[in-house]
């Protein structure tokens, strides 16, 4: 197959910003379906939700693709190839969003991957592997707190447990989807055998502030960060804020407050670590009682999981040391622990070049951020391209913004890799 | 009057250990009367409080004195003076209680000034000046949220305004008085007039550690420490805990950790100040957030204003360099601020010669806790005796103790001071 296109030729025949005012277009056009006015809330199966599934068929079909909306709300429209025993490239991200989003997040990856099929189809371009765009029905775990639910059952590892969970109504995933005619066996047949694909590539908008700060548009992701998730509670002894003298106190706010910087301090040692105490919390504190407990959380994420690793076993052996010192007592909990997820370096690298064939200086970077595309690990080879985030770097907002110019980068550097791709 | 006892003299005919098994037995009888069962709830006004100053005023007359109830509740028992034009001396605390309290704060003062007019009137012996044995009725606020109401109307300082309070049933503090036919004229008929008073004395736990950790049964209070209060409230940038860097964050529980740990700093510099961070909290804080807000409390206390108000000045500094160091704005509000209470020289003198006359050594430290004492401030001189609190310092708690060896030293001393006061 690699001999159909030269490895060293650019393939994106498309004129400079031809992609991008379309892709934001759509992206506008897409945030209408909302169950809130004046904002866009888009939560799985909620009639916005269906509408919009609905819209993105539409396009498909009008970009040339086989389109349909399979049982548990994927959009996949597929740009066929002629080659006898063709494997399948997915291109896909989410189309649900959180609570008063942007429209950009997960949005983006599905309407570039719809722009570059169109090209292909309206010139004529085969590939020798099938294009699977896929708008993915849940990512984001907002209705039934079941994230990944779309991306999780086309990579064959759906949680079937989560069925029992229930949105806010007390209605529950396995009641949506018995309305909706779906049962287990029908989502175990979404599975894609990994035999049958040869690449899943992810657009997606960066939702942070790093390639903003660098000053370019598009960035290589190197791996999806391993998270590890802990709560903390430290238990002092209460006082009376004006009796006990300051020196023999066991206060578990101050002790709480030394670990939360003993997180950043260490955490800021590595550029690709991060560490972030987001829950802070004194149980019935009072202003004039010495604290006897503090609450706290604890996130730390790294591309690589032995980077993450060591940090956390700095971090449990300050917590300690903190502890002993102060007289106070901190139970560490872990509550959560996912591996890193790294992109395959063939992946990486057909980016990188492409990136460098529109005169872009390419530049790698960790998802701190999870992404559909970590379902698919060891099921097939993982690319990731982050698109620059206006606005400070923010997302998960109507503040999230993404440039015209950007979004058509990034769509001719996907055309690229496309046309490249072994 | 100094005449009539020798100064040097020590008039604590009483044997050692008379007073204080029989103080610790009537604190044991006052905790019967009780609003919940298993604990020591007694909140002005309730049942249990009017039985306990029923018990009072019973042991008053027993004890030789003039009792009676006043308009608010306070129970107070002359032991009248045979001095022509005589003055009086008041020795008070409250027999109110906090919720699941200990039996001693508060009750010890009354109870110890009880059995030591007993003493006085079993041998004869009469004063130069009148003693008022005052039960406050409520210290605590517990149940209005009026603090020192029982010390304020004798101390001629009511707060007109608390009458408009509402315990937590809705019923105003107003309507508990026109129930009892009292009325605002009535309160005011309770102060008396400075020029009518020789002093205030007051036994107290200390309710703190000091004592019990320089192992000394007493000690002279020498001023009722200052206290101010705030609210701190810091504002950030919340982002992605996954997808923001380190170095960029606007963490608003970092700065604030920064803040206490500053706020613990700068208290440790001095023997007599205390800083207490007692409430923290990231409002809606979320385990993958960088936190946005942070909401903090302050209270400083310091026996001396001045070195109370250098310890906020140098707070506050602290606050403004760590808020602009980190990009975050922290909004710093007072909410309250007392002056510093001292205690009258003479009263600390002749309460520091009564303690070194049993074969202890003198102790003086401030009290970082309120009493009723300081509404006397300005009215007449004020003198207070701290007696050693044990299980590491508790009080607010049924874990409260005093030794009746300390009780009866405690009364020995107050015995002593009167007899040699002139």
């Amino acid at each position: 197959m690699s001999n159909e296109v030269p490895r060293s030729g650019t393939a994106t025949a498309a004129p400079a910003g031809q992609f991008g005012a379309k892709i934001l277009d759509m992206a506008h056009k897409l945030a209408q379906f909302s169950e809130t006015p004046d904002a866009l809330t888009c939560t799985y199966f909620s009639p916005a939700h269906k509408a919009a599934a609905a819209q993105l068929r539409e396009w498909m079909k009008s970009a040339g693709l086989q389109a349909d909306i399979d049982a548990v709300g994927n959009v996949t429209g597929r740009y066929a190839s002629a080659a006898v025993g063709a494997k399948t490239v997915i291109l896909a991200s989410h189309y649900d969003t959180v609570v008063d989003a942007g429209c950009f997040d997960g949005r983006l990856g599905i309407l570039t991957a719809l722009v570059v099929t169109e090209h292909l189809h309206q010139t004529g371009r085969r590939l020798p592997f099938h294009l699977d765009v896929i708008g993915f029905a849940e990512e984001e775990g907002v209705r039934f707190s079941a994230p990944y639910l779309g991306s999780s059952t086309v990579a064959g590892r759906f949680d079937e447990t989560a069925v029992q969970r229930r949105d806010a109504d007390g209605v529950s995933l396995a009641q949506v989807m018995a309305e909706a005619g779906v049962d287990l066996a029908a989502i175990r047949r979404l599975a894609r055998p990994p035999q049958t694909l040869h690449g899943y590539l992810e657009v997606h908008i960066e939702q942070g502030p790093v390639l903003l700060q660098h000053g370019l548009p598009l960035g290589v992701v190197t791996a999806i960060a391993g998270s590890a998730r802990f709560r903390i509670t430290v238990r002092g002894v209460a006082g009376h804020a004006g009796t006990v003298p300051m020196p023999v106190r066991h206060d578990a706010a101050a002790a709480a407050a030394e670990i939360i910087l003993a997180v950043e301090r260490r955490c800021t040692t590595d550029t690709d670590l991060v560490g972030t105490v987001g829950q802070v919390a004194v149980p019935q504190g009072a202003i004039n009682v010495i604290p006897a407990r503090c609450e706290l959380s604890l996130d730390v994420r790294a591309g690589d999981d032995g980077e993450r690793d060591a940090a956390i076993a700095d971090i449990r052996a300050a917590i300690a040391s903190i502890a002993e010192r102060r007289g106070v007592t901190a139970e560490v909990t872990e509550i959560m622990r996912y591996p890193a997820v790294p992109c395959a370096p063939r992946m990486q690298s057909a980016l990188a070049q492409a990136i460098a064939r529109i005169g872009v200086a390419p530049f790698h970077l960790a998802s701190g951020a999870g992404h559909d595309a970590e379902m698919f690990a060891g099921v097939t080879d993982l690319g990731m391209l982050f698109v620059r985030c206006g606005n400070g770097g923010i997302s998960h907002s109507p503040l999230e913004t993404v440039t015209a110019q950007d979004a058509d980068l990034a769509a001719r550097v996907l055309l690229d890799v496309l046309v490249n791709l072994g």
